[in-house]
């Protein structure tokens, strides 16, 4: 009989057997996120406090042993932030799933990290209040995972992302100490803003147990316009104008030539063989939402498009939006993807997509391009055969091609998906070297034995 | 003769002569920013760099010479932060006031941080574009200024504070290695929010030497209601409803009895003596202000409005705006002003109201409170005889005992002006212990040798 483990024997006498796993498939299970080419560790056991103060004998335990410490929620991040390394303890925050309060008055609801955003978001809107942030992963991910990796979406364009609506947070730290950041109030200027350092740092400086979420009035219903053009450049020009008009549409998306092929390849949905690019907007503004989508198909018809369909009601909307809600079933027969997230300024998106198409064809791999063209925020996929190994390394090289590209038009390598383990190489030069030695100095505030997500963020 | 201070020296040889002054007369003229009751020493010189490389120098030179460094803007500040300390270097970034590009397509500005903030303002307008944040200060504050204290405004409400402008900066750190952080893409998660961390770090973290700004499409012609109550309780109920309506009002003000006092007795504004309260709001929707108004009236109505007025054009909107314009000018032939700017969850407005009434009576001073009310941040007034001494020291009291309310209701002790030197004793209770050493471990990151405003923030 193997001698217990003196940290699993610690664990279960503060947190009970049952919230103390050693199970080798459970902890299998549990050793990867949602993203292509991180490697995982072998976890030394996986944890799932249900309270703040079992969080703090958690991360005092594993401190005392010298243990790293992976945070996850629900391990459907794209940059490997929640993958296993080896002898880690997984701390899962899957039994702190309770919404605390939903204050209509206040407009913020106090949450633990493992609520589902889904989740939270039935639970406001039945009070008449919205919580903006939608990752695409909304039905599945935690506030607590949105909060880490700083979360985005389709709908920020018009509202913003995760850290908009952070306002306050309780984190534990390595040390196992308790701090409360931020606030409840709507505005507040009281020290530095540490909230917003913790939101987006990929579980490198402490773990939130607790968030206090601003919300805002629920929006009327939406409607939506899509429409196509011949070339990239009509479709970019056309979501500069939408945004320039002052319209603020609620979602405002881009699918290119090689996306809607795909696409129309997967299902018939009567795309043109010479489409080069469809925008798809909403107006999410009730009454006022049809005039909103006829002045931003005019809008359309001015930069060229050879189609515009505008929603007259919800069901309408949904036909128009499928096109963007197919890209990832469409692309998937066609190999494995290995899904980008650059984002620039919005004047540099033709240069962006144009230059992505050149390393397409240099990488001689497939590149489609789907994105947040309001935001500047595009998700180059790049698909290649998964039975190929030649193409699997070129696919690589066309991946840190397009980051590169990125930077050189201003741009960051990362707009919402995080850095993890998947991009660490690129982020110092995206930083430069003060930037890089800055925040990880900052890190050692935090952690000074760097025991939290260790080998994420930086090499 | 007196022997050529040294660093005075070297400052000239890099800087120029004009750049340095230790005229005893000017160095006198601004010991101070706007803040009542904070002490400031005397400073050594004033150094007014040009450039980012010349604020590189300047720190490196006060880094050799161990010589504190106090970045100054307009001086406008209401928190001290901008004092002078006892052989200080002031730097002054008032030559550094170019506006570098306004771009249409991303919309975003890139300043320098002596650019004023009305200057900002109306540079991008002629591009149809928008800065929102406006501070009281607005027409002589700088953008540097309003970063370090994060400003906020009276537009707030619906557009937000400085930080949220605020997408990336160039930092001259205390070394005198110049940093960027954040971007110029609308997203962006590339490792932790260091932008964020230097808004509202009030001098202590860096010099900031560039920011990029983001702007909206500018807001349309804008129309103001206004209306009185017989009781505060009846003013708050009326804000609450018009903030959860979802019509987002572009400005929420509130102002009390005693404050209503003041402007009547200062101008006949035609307030009757039994008036409790007041609200003004506008709506900036163009075409459907006057509806927004409507609707406002309506709630402000139901909640038992004694008089609703609506304006249907710009002038009559600035009438209605008066009397929150006066306050400042009502209040000061009363007595020495001390502002506080506490910012509660809008669920205890009331109770912060009422409380504040007994602070008054209890300390037997007047305290007036005007305030943003649809931000929960007020701006409780102490008003006192500046010939009574007795008088002073309870106004003191007084304006601690308002934070330690607004502390005890779940808030903070200042919403938008910044802690300074004026609330440093407060700061720990705010922040709790565990959150006050993060905070100076995070200031000792950026600045090791404790020269940056570092008789600030922290006691």
């Amino acid at each position: 009989m193997t001698p217990a483990d003196p940290l699993v024997t610690r664990l279960r006498s503060s947190l009970g057997d049952n919230a103390v796993v050693d199970d080798p498939d459970v902890l299998d299970s549990h050793r990867n996120d949602h993203a292509t080419f991180c490697t995982a560790g072998v976890p030394r056991l996986l944890v799932r406090p249900s309270s703040t103060a079992e969080v703090s004998e958690v991360l005092k335990a594993a401190g005392s042993f010298g243990v790293p410490v992976v945070t996850q929620g629900a391990r459907t991040g794209l940059s490997g932030a929640a993958n296993a390394l080896d002898g880690c303890l997984l701390l899962s925050t899957a039994r702190m799933n309770q919404i605390l309060e939903v204050s209509v008055e206040d407009q913020v609801a106090v949450v633990q990290p493992g609520v589902v955003n889904a989740d939270l978001s039935r639970a406001v809107l039945e009070k008449d209040l919205f919580y903006p942030p939608d990752p695409s992963s909304w039905e599945m991910s935690t506030v607590g995972g949105n909060i880490a990796t700083n979360a985005g979406g389709l709908c920020c364009v018009k509202y913003g992302v995760t850290s908009d609506f952070v306002r306050g947070l309780e984190v534990v730290l390595a040390s196992g100490e308790v701090v409360r950041t931020g606030r409840r109030s709507a505005k507040g200027v009281a020290g530095y803003d540490l909230t917003r350092l913790i939101v987006g740092s990929e579980g490198t400086l402490g773990v939130v147990t607790e968030a206090t979420l601003a919300l805002r009035p629920a929006p009327e219903a939406s409607l939506t316009a899509a429409a196509t053009f011949l070339s990239i450049e009509e479709g970019i020009a056309a979501a500069a104008a939408v945004m320039a008009s002052g319209l603020r549409p609620s979602l405002l998306e881009f699918l290119d030539r090689p996306t809607l092929r795909a696409i129309q390849d997967y299902r018939d949905m009567g795309l043109p063989a010479d489409v080069g690019s469809m925008l798809i907007a909403q107006s999410d503004r009730g009454l006022r939402a049809a005039d909103d989508v006829a002045r931003i198909a005019a809008i359309c018809t001015e930069h060229g498009a050879i189609d515009v369909a505008e929603a007259s009601d919800a069901e309408e909307s949904r036909m128009l939006l499928e096109a963007r809600r197919l890209v990832n079933s469409a692309l998937e027969p066609l190999g494995v993807t290995l899904i980008d997230d650059v984002a620039v300024p919005r004047s540099k998106l033709v240069a962006l997509l144009r230059g992505i198409a050149e390393i397409g064809t240099k990488y001689d791999v497939l590149i489609c391009c789907p994105g947040h063209v309001g935001d500047g925020n595009m998700h180059p996929t790049v698909v290649f055969d998964r039975d190929d190994p030649d193409a699997e390394a070129r696919a690589l090289q066309a991946f840190g091609a397009v980051m590169e590209l990125g930077l050189s038009l201003g741009g960051t390598i990362t707009g919402e998906h995080g850095i993890g383990k998947l991009k660490r190489q690129w982020l110092a030069q995206e930083l430069g070297s003060v930037g890089l030695r800055l925040q990880r100095e900052v890190k050692a505030v935090f952690d000074p034995n760097n025991l939290l997500n260790p080998d994420k963020l930086f090499l």
